[in-house]
């Protein structure tokens, strides 16, 4: 075939492969915090990757396929149909967060599943976005979830849990921070402003840290015809006293106590972070691993209660890298059951990007430990080595590409981080010996073969 | 929302779900393979799951859809081009194994890559296929190839990498069986019949097993205009011979070496397979753990040199468990390179449905050691006793379900296999003492809280 032929070897924008060093890196990130998700109770699931369209959009008298990834099989695909039917046939997407999917599962099975239901899951989610930097369309999440779960003590465990898990990854400077949705929603009574401009008024407090207080002033004192809210000087000052709350977490329950006196679902939002501040206490958190902030904003449309963020107070600037709340409508779309839950979602590749920033996870681009190097016309030798070598667990590689001499065969160890070298020359062979290098250190012995996983061990575990 | 507007929580028919037991066992099983596979020297690779149809069908001048899932999205669906127009831009698609994304990874990274580059990758592929009992659109490949290496030896090194993986996996009754499609090649020389026709002998011994040796004859036979091979006596006496090859390794490769003497290809093929008979002895497997079989026919369209397959001898019936070959024209569709390599993919779903037959895995539906029963207003002194045992590494549940009876508790911890509860009565914490239910036993103690964690891990340990 031509070169003008051949297919170039390119991958889709916003796709990625990851080479073995980043696969090495992200599990064992990934492993740390599977291991603090199984140590509060959680068991793993893994859902389809495919979904139906009307469990992805919740909607089964229509379609929005905007930022999904339609599936199209010739199976789905009867030739002799129209165009409208090829799109109802069609109806399959890859899901685009594991939550849906968590949903879907929780309705067909809910007469068997155990209650509550702690579940964590890692997988690939899909997105029909346009890639930006840092932005992928193929990218991972790691859910923990804990469902049938009514009371605020499966959500003081998932704050629990956020703690534990920041710290097995060995993140010494970070806060969770929580918050209650239904302090907001007592937001409209204690301004004086109508129930449905809610969402718009978080959206204009959302955007503090970026355009700052006095633009979210006059965006609030703009005319309603203009898009605004029409404050008034009272109402802007019972914001500024609402957002100035501070001091510690009883300081602050006891300040929006005394603010949201008599408006019952706020009052309600305070008691439940009352109860979280207790119950956290007990799981034997420190105070200063989380607070109450009620300037967390961020998806508070999709919960119920209470909410939750993890802030890396060393790299402000990349936002949260785990959040989650309460959501107590999950199956709402598929049955009349009540499903309470509550739970967060790792930002994977966010964190991973923090702990290499924070050098808190070793880069590691090969888990071979031992190269063994052959120049003889058949490889018995090097072949009777390496099973020697693995016979003792270690992680061996006899070379087999296409370079005979040594040198070539010892830069293929080196450019790739193997950390020790088996050289198995002529004289060594006479001797019934080989000698071991140690590619980090240059330092070379030659041992009898009898000694050689010893050695090796030795070096390695230096 | 009314029943009738409810959205049926369902899965496209091919596609699962995985329930946490089902996960734990897949990857218990994936850990020991994932192991083995180090051990040699492999290093895991993680591609895109969305591959360009190009790519996957290795053609740039048109394309075949079958068996694939495409995928569409709104971002690749330009709103004002025609239908033809729109089939170019939806080019995309999900893959449907690993080799081909290898094939594309190695060709884009050709320069920089480590050679020999051993890499494994484990993940979901899909076929737009009907779906049958066993036979999913969605499932699990596990594969693990060598990549730059031109020479025997690697062949050798898959060979005994997967008789290290069968026994790591603690099965005891298998055979590697092992094959060379050189020798194939020459088959019509041996038999005097057109090189054209060879796919279609293969696809006829290969139902030898099914069809039985009398009907293989009739058809080979039956004359060419009927679809046959017009085989004449002398034909099919050598053909016997071929097949009635027996005895030792040696044995077999010095039988088959005598019969096709001057064929070039086939001279060549019975070489190589004589050098991995030398080699994987040097590797230190025993004779018994494989074999050469010239009758392994599958897949050797696809391989260029050795080619291996599975077979657990208590369960001859499933067919190979783990098979591959040599493939050396892998990148031949985006580069003139010559990559020549070897491996061989697990049947994921095939092998754990053996491994839970022959009773070699072992079923578990929880990782949860432990659930905390309580009935006090607050759970302040559950949640301390659980911060204890999560201190001590051990799996803990605190109940936060709906029920409040201890009865009703238990029974959650009973029917879901959590091996311990821990039950916080008001005698209990009056008397500063938990008692400690082992759900296996049905025994109960009760202790001082001082003393639990000791308790459990005993308990846990027995």
């Amino acid at each position: 075939m031509s070169e003008a032929m051949k297919i170039r070897p390119r991958v889709l924008a916003g796709f990625r492969d990851y080479d073995p060093g980043q696969v090495r890196i992200r599990e064992q990130m990934m492993q740390k915090i599977q291991a603090a998700f199984e140590l509060f109770g959680f068991d793993p699931l893994d859902t389809s990757t495919v979904e139906f369209l009307e469990i992805l959009t919740g909607r089964k008298d229509g379609w929005d396929q905007t930022g999904l990834y339609m599936l199209d099989s010739s199976l789905e695909l009867p030739p002799d149909r129209g165009r409208e039917d090829i799109f109802w046939e069609r109806r399959i997407a890859l899901r685009f967060d594991l939550t849906v999917s968590l949903a879907r599962y929780v309705a067909a099975n809910i007469q068997e599943i155990p209650k509550p239901f702690k579940r964590y899951q890692v997988g690939k989610v899909y997105r029909a976005e346009k890639p930006q930097e840092g932005r992928y369309r193929e990218f991972f999440q790691f859910d923990a979830d804990t469902m049938f779960a009514p009371d605020v003590v499966a959500d003081a465990e998932i704050v629990a849990m956020m703690v534990e898990t920041m710290q097995a990854l060995d993140i010494e400077n970070f806060v969770v921070k929580v918050n209650n949705r239904k302090i907001a929603e007592g937001l409209p009574a204690f301004l004086g402003i109508e129930p449905r401009l809610l969402d718009e008024l978080l959206k204009v407090l959302d955007k503090r840290d970026k355009i700052g207080l006095e633009e979210v002033g006059n965006e609030l004192f703009e005319a309603p015809e203009r898009g605004g809210f029409g404050f008034q000087n009272s109402q802007w000052e019972l914001l500024q006293q609402f957002i100035g709350v501070g001091g510690t977490t009883s300081e602050r329950l006891l300040d929006a106590g005394r603010l949201f006196r008599g408006i019952e679902v706020a009052e309600q939002g305070i008691k439940e972070l009352a109860q979280v501040m207790r119950y956290v206490k007990a799981l034997g958190i420190p105070d200063d691993r989380w607070e109450v902030d009620f300037s967390v904003v961020r998806g508070l449309a999709y919960y119920t209660g209470p909410v939750f963020e993890t802030v890396l107070t060393d790299l402000p600037e990349i936002g949260s890298v785990f959040s989650g709340g309460r959501f107590d409508n999950l199956v709402s779309s598929f049955s009349n059951a009540k499903v309470p839950g509550t739970g967060a979602s790792v930002g994977v590749d966010r964190l991973l990007a923090a702990l290499l920033k924070l050098e808190k996870i070793q880069a590691s681009t090969t888990g071979v430990q031992c190269l063994v190097c052959w120049m003889q016309d058949e490889p018995t030798l090097a072949l009777e080595v390496a099973a020697k070598m693995r016979d003792a667990g270690i992680n061996t590689m006899v070379y087999s590409g296409e370079e005979r001499s040594f040198k070539a065969q010892l830069v293929r160890a080196v450019k790739h981080d193997v950390p020790i070298a088996l050289i198995l020359g002529e004289a060594e062979e006479r001797a019934g010996a080989v000698s071991v290098k140690d590619l980090r250190t240059r330092e070379q012995v030659t041992v009898m073969r009898e000694d050689l996983v010893e050695q090796v061990e030795q070096m390695l575990g230096a």
